[in-house]
């Protein structure tokens, strides 16, 4: 996996360690695909992977991460990716690992201490309550249903929430809820901490789905009269759209960064497969529909890969860009991942649908990325009226129409009028 | 126009003043599409970005460019692009800019004064003779069949050069030949630098092509006995091919930037077409099908921008990986401008096949690309060898093979089987 | 060109005696790519065609065509359009062929001796006057602009069209006209049979366009107080939008026709091209990046054929629903030809971007078939109305809702699932 | 589902027959989507499907089937395939209903008899032993390892196949081994009607992939000094190659029409979606990038359906044709069926992924069947050879070289030439 750009030497140097924690101790331990890993395996991964000092490579060092910033993330991550277990290996999986980046960010010294301390660690494990059953927030977070009411020493929620990733193993949930205006803070979304042990919390029905590697499913959560106190809030109350972009956008981008690792094993795997097969007489990678396959496969890595190192300097330098572009690398790299992982999987023929091979299982894992973080097409509709909008300031600051087809013209610009 | 990546603040000063020369000076000027733009009008633009310190951007300042690092090429480039004229007016179109850089860094201080500073100056202009005809240098340069003989006190040149750009404007040839190994230099490829009118050159049939931004047209040259003195030989003998691997990489990254600076302009043009049109009843740019064009046009031109960056950064820190990683870049944009340019010009509708506006002139620019400065079909084949060659070596190095599907298994690993 | 259905005798006769005219005879006449049609050389071909018997396949035989059905007209003018000139050289070329069965079908037997006869002969040509320029009726005919106002004795019309493919060649126009409700005729749409000579007749803008293969170019049409008479309705007033119907179904599907003709002889060329020439030490059409897009042009052609076979035999014997399906033909088919095209330049390398080859040319031609006959995009949109339409009816007859997500279920149905 | 060809009365009958028996009767039988169907629930089914008059359509009426001719078959077929079980209730599922159809063309009437019969009645199952371990006989045919010697009153098998589709629940296996010459007969390939309960059967090794719809999943078959008297030779030693074609192509055409008509209920999957939810204010059926999707599906499933009945009827009338368009059809409509079940799941978001719908289960169904039957780069390798050789033969009775580009020309035809 050549990562063509110069990274730091220290950066570059966790890279290559990481790249050998998992070649050398995660891949020989993965279990078959589509099955779940042991707790037991993955204490043991967690545990190695500290040792080896490349646990959980995007959380601050105070708290045992190693520290990287965002910036440098990808290369990090896709080395992880490589292994469908990888990234919870290292700890560096979501849903923890986009809550880990919030609670840095936005949480209170306590909250860190009593949050933050224990998910880096491995100790606890959380979820994310956003998604709502339909009409409510889904593609369109404006829909937010879930509702909590200001109480006497903290707040009241009433919801219900879906596709809840990983709620099910999870010691507590960052829940967004709509809030009234209240004490001088704005009405409309908050965030708040709760423990999956308060009363009336309730894990409802289990949505069974395609992918596989998010451990703790993606189940229904009921919120029905669940007291938290004023420090559950994280953040401001009412700022809650707001702090989800801070989550939505890198999170989004380290799927991106997990996954592109994942299609670098598929090609990898049916490079080893074309190197190795003759067919027709020939090694199979010297026949042009192979290759043809395979070009299009490293060129759909290489873009991946391009857009989100751009994307993750831009997050650094101007977050609201860096949001706007995340749209554009998580379409992208979830298309691109795709087409990696259906051409290698064509590329292995009749072995390529069997579970000899991981390919059919890992294709089950990232059909759902195009529709998980907001679906592309979504994402698509936001790129174009971003666009759109971003033209017509220019309009309005006197940028000529260049459509105009109203001018008279003098003479014909094609060759046969030139001729006629 | 929004470059996403923080430029160092003397690139970015000069982007935006290249920006604001090409909008308010360049564009106003721009012939009608297809049309040749004529020489005074070259030559008072000329003058004009001299004055305005954005000429030649690439050059180096000593000869009057403006010195800017490869690396940050690409957002002056594309900036220039944004007008069909715009590179010829900065002179920094193909074949002088690629020359430039090549005289640059091989050329000895005399050759430099003679031929690299009247370039620079926009003095002189120039061709590069090295696609022959079939079954000569073309896709594949090691069917190089010109040559040159050595003989006393310089060499004799004879062949035939086809698809010559620019040469019919051209005060001199950068001629690659066969020559044998003499002298202690090793037999191979041999750059020649041939003055036009030098006793024995001359141009054939004109090549018409369906591209017209390249003044001096694309025709046969032929060299028939022509001598030039020793210090003719740009670098060493027999080390053309070598340098044409130090032109070629960047040339067709330049190629990249300008065009990528067109299909910018293109998806404008759209988007001032959909901000102002209604049709069933709608603004055209809220509707879908609208959408999903402008979307694709906008994921094409990011993912263009990060890889043109990606690879420019890289073929200053390892020219090699470098330009491997141009053809990716090079296959990838060349599609992606050709899609956007088409988009644009399909989102104008019956207004986008007339010359009311350019975009159908624009569309027969870059379909010549996608064939030029190699062939895609060619990039994709160096693609894929080059990904095979890299699996096969880590398995020479340990890898395990993982295809491998030899290996027995224990239990079943998909739905049905486990419930069987 | 293997025509894989089976043919009645006679058709299949004609058919091969079109092939061999085409080649025989047309095919060396052909001007060079982009050129117009020298009118003399026209008359000669035309005069070739009525003596091989293969003049006009289209037209009933009492007027001196061929009299094929339409539902075998597609194997015959495919074969035409294997020449750019080849539907001119037969006179079944837009406009004067949709125009030819609309009075065939629906004008009155002084209609057809006045208009019909000497179309068919090829002593007239004649326009179709439908698109207007924005806000009027384009993509969207309900926006018609151009009106008539019933006097006596006749009917003023007072319009501007533009787009009128052929006018100025054209000794008279079908004029598509908005009309109040008049004796008893419905408010709507009326066609008007006008002599272009008529005063009030001006023709206006001429509009350069990419494509060359229409005689009679695209100019604007000005109808100022322009009167006819009575019996120059043709059909019914007020059923215009009716009989457009009527016209545009087939004119779109012979449109698919001839152009598949040329994507064949495109393909062709390509071939002759890979068969010939050796590179990388392979002849061409072993290599497998040749091999794949040869294989997707075959199934481009070979899809394109079927559904307009289909298509043509649906507008036989269900007018509406062939209707519909042509906007699936157009779109299918003005796609695939145009990557036919593409493909074909795109192997033929250099030489598919000059004038030597005409596939430069058939691209310019082509592109403009994406918009023309209804733009894709307006077809599409079309194509996903009738569908959401076809299923609520399916809904309000009965069928179950197949989206349905409320039912409980109970039990897992994935793999992790079932063991977890 | 719009079948827009006309068909005769009784064919028209038995589809609506059909049709109101899947929908009636079969689908509300349906397991939950990747379940196998119990034995009971399938003999129940069919009991119902012969009671009312729509079982086994393709076999002959002789054996109890319903005797519709194989250019018909597809509307039926894609009734059928309308539920992923419709193809095993009606007894025209995939192996059993390609080996009807070669015992029926190619057996003896003692073979019928003992085979046919009971496979039409659906007391017995069968298998289709082809395929072999690499580097035997799978893509490439000619590398059959497998071998029968002729030996006293019969023949001894020997050989090791896999991908042995159904071979779990079969009676019968029809085994392709290599033979060589014998009593007048060609070395080549032979067909073996070998009983499963044969001394030296032996069932190996489970191929767990990632489709369900064949009941007797895809095992590993040994063959193992097997003995089989004369009269198991299915018709003539040393044809077996031909015969493989027999089965083959109409096999493959089978495949794309049963999984057409599972393509045609995802798309009313969607559409049942998108007519019933809002998002964004609109209903979804009105935002273009949903009718963007709507539209390409649409176009997927009629041009699919027009080159199957394209193929079908030219499978009746010249065999070899047939078998060569088949190739075509296969490529075309298995990447056209994943297309519009892909664009399905997307449609429905986020229950699309989950088991709440069945498309992730169809999706992982048809992913196979761009690799079954031949993987499609076989295909479109045979495609390219066939149309290589087609023009070469064109070539060899005179077609002129119409990728010549060595005539001198004399004028040129773009247009900056003809004003420079």
């Amino acid at each position: 996996m050549p990562m063509s750009t110069a990274l730091p030497p220290d950066i570059e140097d966790l890279r290559l360690r990481t790249r050998e924690f998992i070649r050398g101790t995660v891949m020989p331990a993965e279990p078959r695909p589509g099955a779940v890993v042991p707790e037991e395996l993955l204490a043991e991964l967690r545990s190695a992977a500290k040792a080896a000092g490349v646990y959980a490579p995007h959380a601050p060092k105070e708290y045992g991460g190693q520290g990287v910033p965002l910036q440098y993330w990808s290369p990090i991550f896709q080395e992880a990716g490589y292994s469908l277990i990888g990234p919870s290996a290292l700890n560096c999986m979501a849903p923890d690992e986009g809550n880990m980046h919030m609670l840095h960010l936005i949480g209170s010294e306590e909250q860190k201490r009593r949050y933050l301390v224990p998910l880096v660690a491995g100790e606890a494990r959380s979820c994310f309550g956003m998604t709502e059953p339909h009409p409510g927030a889904g593609s369109d977070p404006a829909a937010l249903a879930s509702r909590a009411e200001k109480v006497d020493g903290g707040w009241r929620i009433n919801g219900h929430k879906r596709f809840t990733s990983g709620a099910n193993n999870a010691a507590f949930c960052i829940a967004m809820v709509r809030t009234d205006a209240v004490d001088g803070a704005p009405a409309g979304a908050t965030m708040l901490l709760v423990d999956m042990d308060t009363p009336g919390v309730r894990i409802g029905e289990q949505l069974h789905t395609m992918d596989r590697a998010i451990g703790g499913g993606h189940p229904h959560v009921h919120f029905e009269d669940v007291f938290v106190p004023d420090d559950a809030v994280l953040g401001t109350p009412g700022e809650g759209f707001r702090y989800a972009q801070v989550r939505l956008g890198p999170a989004r981008l380290t799927h991106c960064m997990r996954w592109l690792g994942l299609a670098r094993r598929s090609l990898d795997i049916a490079l080893d497969r074309t190197n190795r097969r003759e067919i027709f007489g020939s090694v199979m990678n010297e026949l042009g529909l192979a290759q043809e396959m395979i070009a299009q496969s490293v060129i759909d890595i290489e873009t991946s890969d391009a857009i989100i190192t751009k994307t993750a300097a831009l997050l650094e330098t101007d977050a609201k860009a860096g949001s706007a572009l995340s749209s554009v690398a998580k379409t992208h790299t979830s298309e691109a991942v795709y087409r990696v992982i259906d051409r290698s999987l064509q590329l292995c023929g009749g072995d390529g649908v069997t579970d000899r091979l991981p390919l059919a299982a890992y294709l089950n894992e990232v059909r759902a990325f195009r529709i998980y973080d907001g679906s592309n097409e979504t994402h698509k509709w936001a790129i174009a009226r971003r666009a759109s909008a971003r033209r017509r300031r220019e309009a309005e600051h006197g940028a000529p129409d260049l459509a105009d087809v109203s001018a008279p013209i003098d003479a014909a610009a094609f060759p046969a009028d030139a001729k006629a």
